[in-house]
């Protein structure tokens, strides 16, 4: 411990002083935490690490003030919200890029409107490599900033995102730009599933009895099975967590599919909810979702927006984290799940809290950096100027 | 390294397979990389630390494609935006928090429209404390969000910050709450000079040739002497780097006193910078900051607002780091050093790029919890119903 012999007065301010000597200070080196740490199991191979970010090792939280509130004495929050561009979207651009400087590919795509645009923007910034973005035209201005804050180029598709995600994956094999579209590359899921080896190794190498999750496309949840499922086969975990999987009332095609109705069309908008990150109509890999839900022994919940918009105010108020509403969905699952007889207040859970969102501050977009287009042509020629 | 060994096809979905064992998973526990690692430097006793959220062990970025478009081989970013509330408050809020759980203190107190406040309204809930803001009348609704969700008591004040910084000392002093007033408290000084140690260790136990870095009320670059300081006290460093302190052109007390000059009334408008983080017209620790900025053989400069959002789209697009204006001062600053011939592109430089602006989301602020004050009596009120 600190012992503070006395203090100084420097030009009016007080310093605090302590028996100095070599011993105060750490001894060995700080180790960062990062998803790195698994390479072993990473599709990733021999040699210095090049991505030049650390990303990953987020905290597990054991969040007493939020426990307290909520009578949940097991209770964590793995806070995805602590990575470099603010959500769990991170890690898999973080592994794709890795691959692609290895094997010299200057330039990475993705469609997406949200997290996982940015999260390319600013990682593709970082390793010096140029990302190449589609979205629809409907793409906020806001969000818009943010990926030409970072230096990307952004295409607009009229026909909107199944169109942008098209155009997209063929111009990645068309031009050997890496793909970055979620579910696409499998990269997206190896990186994710780092989550489940931390959450492991922060409990102590035990798995928690739950694990709540927000449901978009469905990597994040598929990942964190791939990721339980590799303990299991290493011989280093005898059982898998229940699953369970959350979706806004507003748009919660996956959650209708596990109970095997129809979703109404009401419950297919993705402009009705606030949880803009996990609204998506057609889950890129929806069918994976459930079959790994299923076997898990968990289940998929729906929540309304309030309950995400009082997520959010909990979280913030109860466990000092900042999320968006899609990024708080576990916490509103949780009460949805409690209340349905699928997990106990009394039970471990961990909470995935997957983005928070980030500003892009006084930038405005750069007009020259964002084009509408209608081919590949367009997007060829716009990048020869 | 990890070796693909096959895939497999999870219901349309691509895993891949590695050669599993328990060989192929992290051995030894990861370590979580805090500013608690220099408790032997911190007035804190002995005994587990209480404060929920890690804080520190920021990285400490060699941002390659920066080096390469800024011909600097030796440059550093020092990235405190990683912190939970995106900046580096939390260490100082962590700190103080830490105190007073371990002396039962349930309420923090300061003032601020800006970072430490957000910081503070973050860090309490987290502790499960009570965070009471005193800003001015003028504080932006958005701000204003921002500490009411997270559970923050708001009080405005019309006759601006100062005193709101009158109420909020009183009020400490008065309730015997924590005082969290930056530069007032000088554990907000121990708690930041963790930095200094960090940066040290990042470097292998060295210490960088420059360290740029914004200056506000002056507790961060105060903060990084006395860390520097007292590695030379340990024994382990022999001598300090140059800190350089940076101003904007609009709001540049310091720099003006530095040269010995009376700043003229355009330089001195909090509000005519897009630098709101470090728009400070009477620093509260100013005469250390020149004190510290001579012993360190360093200087003071000023920035205008273009170069400020120059670095904003500079770190942004080639370093991937997302920052508000004053957060990346010290990029504008390096530029205006190196052409006064303060610093060399060939030196170690360190960047300490301190902020970043967090999003309430959709939260508007709570009104029951802000309120117009003008005397302690009426605080004591408020809190009571
Ligand atoms: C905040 C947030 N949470 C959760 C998700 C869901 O992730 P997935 O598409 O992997 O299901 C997203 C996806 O964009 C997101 O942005
Ligand atoms: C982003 C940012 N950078 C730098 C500073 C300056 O810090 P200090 O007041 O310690 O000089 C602040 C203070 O509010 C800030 O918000």
């Amino acid at each position: 411990m600190g012992s503070v012999t006395g203090s100084v007065d420097l030009a009016g301010c007080e310093w605090l002083r302590y028996d100095y000597g070599p011993a105060r200070m750490a001894r060995d080196r700080p180790d960062l935490f990062t998803m790195w740490r698994y390479r072993e199991l990473l599709p990733i191979p021999d040699g210095p690490m090049r991505y030049p970010v650390p990303i990953g090792g987020t905290p597990l939280l054991h969040a007493p003030a939020l426990r307290q509130t909520l009578g949940t004495p097991y209770l964590w929050i793995k806070d995805e919200t602590r990575n470099p561009s603010a959500s769990n979207k991170d890690r898999a651009t973080a592994l794709v890029i890795e691959d692609g400087l290895r094997r010299g590919v200057g330039t990475i795509t993705t469609a997406s409107t949200g997290n996982a645009a940015v999260a390319t923007a600013f990682g593709a910034a970082a390793a010096g490599m140029r990302a190449v973005i589609f979205v629809s035209t409907d793409c906020l201005p806001e969000k818009l900033a943010l990926m030409t804050q970072a230096g990307a180029w952004v295409f607009q598709v009229r026909e909107g995102y199944a169109a942008a995600v098209d155009l997209s994956r063929t111009a990645a094999r068309t031009f050997g730009w890496l793909d970055r579209n979620t579910g696409a590359n499998p990269f997206t899921i190896e990186a994710k599933k780092t989550v489940a080896f931390e959450v492991w190794e922060q409990l102590d190498r035990r798995l928690p009895d739950v694990v709540i999750v927000p449901v978009g496309d469905g990597p994040t949840l598929v990942a964190l099975e791939k990721g339980f499922t590799e303990l299991i086969s290493c011989g280093l975990a005898t059982r898998r967590p229940r699953l369970i999987g959350v979706q806004a009332e507003r748009c919660q095609p996956l959650v209708r599919a596990w109970h095997g109705e129809p979703a109404r069309p009401t419950e297919l908008d993705p402009r009705a909810t606030v949880a803009d990150g996990i609204a998506v109509i057609r889950p890129a890999i929806g069918d994976a979702v459930l079959e790994v839900v299923r076997r898990s022994g968990g289940a998929m919940v729906s929540v309304t927006d309030d309950a995400l918009l009082s997520a959010v105010a909990t979280l913030a108020g109860r466990a000092g984290v900042g999320a968006e509403p899609a990024g708080a969905a576990a916490l509103a699952g949780l009460e949805s799940a409690v209340d349905r007889g699928l997990a106990s207040r009394l039970e471990t859970v961990v909470l995935l809290i997957t983005g928070r969102e980030v500003k892009a501050g006084e930038a405005t977009y750069a007009p020259d950096r964002v084009s509408v287009v209608e081919s590949l042509d367009e997007v060829e020629r716009e990048l020869a100027e």
